[in-house]
């Protein structure tokens, strides 16, 4: 299998690597990018030999070139990444890149016929009545990469989709679990940064807090099995052990399980509809003796309310949603505002925003713009 | 769909007619079979008008007839259940029958090429190798109406079974689950007919409390998922919310749920590949709060160490641990013996037989037959 991998030097980068690197004569690396990580992606690249490597800017680029052999051709910016994604003999991208950047690498891959292992939330987020049309159109499969959307796909296989009730995303809780809203006044970016069961990306950590990460699952899921919100349930399970369920039409369900190891759904993605032995190690129920289960809590979690509301809303409400969202994260992760700031961040940015509608790229990329200015205002 | 139900009056048997009875437009029932119980096969005749009908003795079936409008075949024993359930045009046949009684009748159904639901245990625990040869050989589906093993298909929907690398059987525990082998010396019968999750006959609730049951699912589940004894576990889980679950090759566990309730995996064996609405209400995990898992401890439950032994060893090893148990049950049932007595009615029983090969039914009948006489003569 030929690959790319848009975000190779993040969490979900460099685990899909560690798949690759476990079963190498199954893989060939084509293309990786990274943002400003430079020594990495050349550590990559130089293991991996992939023909085109893309950085954010030209001097991340020219820098990365220097260390590099001449067969690897070095891209930048956001043509470079679309020149990653698209214009090579790659049969898979793996779209593990952080942010509204990866939409339009995403379209083109998809433009280009590429199957993609989808782990770029906002894809689907910001444009999924557009993408899922352009992936049926091109006949292309969009697989989830998410723990909680792969456990879904394989809870569906051989499925009758028709068949399909509900669906229901499973949520630890995150970092401050255990805490009301009283006890969240103050805590620390240390603390929010400490997530009981999985290891992932400081961004989507502080997510995982707010439950964003799960509002934004929410929206992506709705897209990728084609289901109403009315249809999809999110249930904390502080274990993470079961990954994501779905009920079909007599009440029967299935549920996907296993350790909190994102290396399972990443392999899954890549390998499907085949299974390959993983990294992973096994589950064992009676050694972990209870799993715990518990209504979500809409008040102590207003983000996943507004993001079911802007959801509902659609077009360009999760856009905003999620612009609004990356900024005060990042405002919090710099010190700039407090914990529960981002929830009043992201209320104040949907207050102000009309929803209107987005039939393209460059509608959601302004829309997008004016969430971040807004949010970066308050 | 045609439909014939082999013992209809049992637990099994009822529960089917309830779900015919819930989609009567999808159901014609063609033939019923029961033991002794005449007002309620008369019944369910009267309802649910087949073509034949089936009681154990001439003299019930004369009773029967009776009562019953002279268009309703009246057929008796071994032979009129053989005629119940191959001699018609039903697709399917639910053999709800217990016993080893049921397997000449499955055989038959099976060789008139009729799918089987099967919920007779007996039948690929003591013919296995047999009954699967001829089931491939005239291209008949076997599907499993146990709710473990009922999970277990649920769970390969879709797979490749080459992935296929273990499967667990949840047990609740039975009814004297949080007993120690002490405290069940001299419990009483109303005490281990209570079981805790499930409601069923007598005979199997017995064995849920001994372990028998479960030893008997691995022996079936050995045969019906084409595995071997090492890739099978048995894992307590007292909720009987997850009702089996499989690992594949890439450590990924994929886990059927519910509320306890046969009407899900009998309606299941019906309707496969659908689904079509069911009489079971929904799972709610937030509301059951927490689910419990502990390791199988073959100390306190040697019941179901012999029949892995016994599954192990093969052939004939079953069929007498199979006979043996039923009548030790029974002796249990009646006040002959005490309840610690049924395993070791079993152990003396498997100790006194040297495990022959048994290529064909009247072998197996005659062993069964000598397991039953060693069983009551301890």
């Amino acid at each position: 299998m030929k690959l790319t991998i848009l975000g190779s030097t993040g969490s979900i980068g460099t685990q899909t690597l560690d798949v690759v690197a476990s079963d190498p004569d199954r893989y060939e690396i084509i293309g990786l990018s990274a943002g400003s990580n430079v020594s990495l992606l050349v550590e990559q690249a130089l293991r991996f030999r992939p023909a085109i490597v893309c950085l954010a800017t030209k001097e991340l680029a020219e820098e990365a070139k220097a260390l590099l052999p001449a067969a690897i051709r070095v891209v930048y910016g956001e043509e470079g990444l679309i020149e990653t994604a698209a214009d090579n003999d790659a049969d898979v991208v793996v779209t593990a890149i952080m942010g509204s950047r990866g939409l339009p690498a995403t379209l083109a891959a998809i433009e280009a016929g590429k199957n993609i292992g989808l782990a770029n939330k906002e894809t689907l987020v910001t444009a999924g009545h557009i993408v899922m049309e352009r992936a049926k159109a091109k006949g292309v499969s969009i697989i989830p990469v998410d723990s909680e959307h792969s456990a879904i796909f394989q809870c569906l296989n051989g499925e009758d989709r028709k068949s399909l009730s509900r669906i229901t995303i499973t949520a630890s809780g995150g970092s401050f679990r255990d805490r009301t809203r009283e006890q969240l006044v103050g805590v620390t970016v240390q603390e929010a940064l400490n997530h009981p069961n999985w290891s992932m990306g400081a961004k989507i950590t502080i997510d995982s807090a707010t439950m964003v990460n799960k509002g934004l699952e929410v929206i992506e899921a709705k897209w990728l099995f084609g289901i109403n919100y009315d249809q999809i349930d999110v249930l904390i399970h502080p274990e993470s052990i079961i990954h994501s369920y779905v009920e079909f039409a007599d009440n029967s369900v299935i549920a996907q399980m296993g350790l909190p190891d994102m290396r399972v759904p990443i392999q899954y993605a890549l390998t499907y509809p085949e299974r390959q032995p993983s990294l992973c190690g096994r589950l064992d129920l009676a050694a972990i003796g209870k799993l715990h289960f518990r209504e979500m809590d809409y008040e102590r979690y207003p983000c996943l309310r507004m993001a079911f509301e802007c959801g509902r809303a659609g077009q360009s409400a999760p856009t905003v949603f999620n612009a609004a969202n990356e900024v005060a994260v990042a405002r919090f992760l710099n010190g700039e505002i407090d914990f529960l700031a981002i929830e009043r961040v992201l209320e104040k940015v949907l207050e102000k925003h009309s929803v209107t509608d987005v039939n393209d790229v460059e509608t959601i990329a302004a829309i997008d713009a004016w969430a971040r200015q807004a949010a970066a205002a308050i």
